[in-house]
């Protein structure tokens, strides 16, 4: 496996690639990095390292990658082909749309639990006391962890998540968290995306008044 | 209003301030710069320099700035204070998912009306036909979009909206998107942040063998 060490800009593309080659009517089943890199605007050079970089088999010269070995190998180095056990904490408004998204699991992601310090249910889950959180953790043996509590509590609920060995934490609340060496938080703030549409909206409006 | 020409990326940090003082217990109604950075681990003269700018009132010595000040300034800023209608195109589930979520009134966004290509209902809002989109956007004068379709036509409905006036995307789809000068694309990846955690994973569990 060559995808030790794929950097995380490069693995932001991927999913871009993937969907791409799933929806092309690729040319006796090969594709250039130079047909890729047009169709999504992106420079050719890099699309060539990183279709190389995923692929298990070399490009073949004028005719390029073949589409279904290219579009394996994105789907493993993506998790795809590898379906991820994960625990939800906070079931309010956006922990609750998110139970209810049925598009996670073709993404390598399968939420088998949520948490709340209201017990209850959405979308036909169960939704469990916060205190239930270590012992299902373990017994599970959970390792990624979406957090969608509000921020003032956000660091609080993270502690118990790694001190309980979650190794990945997707973090939809507006809180910076510090977590241990080794652990990764990958941050999800709508509210700041909402802000820079919404001042990027302000200042156009202003421009033509 | 100081916020013109405000940074894309003091804007992304607003948020985290809000929720912060939303939820903080002020002494005497003062906060200091230095103590909103080591709550939120930033950097105190960045902390400092953003306040400042959404502030109208100046920080005062020793004590540091009023903090209802400051919540109505950040609420301004980030158009909280100003809420947007917009539409959604692409009711699949990711779209009717965000359509469930209550929170986006809270962020001065308020999705009137779905679009897709099968008309339909979700979650009590009617899904229009996608030949309704000039119509709608134009009698309503929207101006934000948000995109939840497949990657593959993305591009061919964001041409629309564009066509028709929208000046900002939020772009969920796995596509890149090239709008007109003067419209701006805030992209939102989740299939490329579920990739950025399960190569973490797979890492760590990999070295741990």
């Amino acid at each position: 496996m060559k995808i030790q060490g794929i950097s995380t800009q490069t693995l932001r593309r991927l999913p871009y690639y993937l969907n791409y080659l799933v929806n092309c009517e690729a040319d006796g089943g090969y594709i250039s990095a130079a047909a890729v890199a047009s169709a999504l605007k992106l420079n050719e050079v890099q699309v060539r390292k990183d279709l190389a970089t995923v692929c298990q088999v070399r490009g073949v010269p004028k005719k390029g990658f073949p589409v279904s070995d290219l579009i394996e190998g994105l789907r493993d180095c993506l998790g795809q082909n590898n379906v991820h056990d994960a625990i939800l904490v906070g079931a309010g408004n956006l922990g609750r749309a998110l139970l209810s998204y049925k598009g996670f699991e073709q993404y390598g992601l399968n939420i088998i639990a949520a948490f709340d310090i209201k017990e209850g249910e959405a979308d036909g889950k169960k939704i469990f006391p916060l205190e239930k959180l270590p012992d299902i953790i373990n017994r599970l043996s959970i390792k990624i962890a979406v957090i969608t509590v509000p921020g003032d509590v956000a660091q609080q609920v993270c502690d118990i998540l790694t001190s309980n060995g979650i190794l990945a934490v997707w973090n939809f609340a507006p809180a910076h968290l510090t977590v241990p060496d080794g652990v990764l938080v990958q941050n999800e703030n709508m509210a700041s995306s909402l802000a820079v549409l919404s001042n990027h909206l302000k200042s156009r409006m202003e421009g033509s008044e």
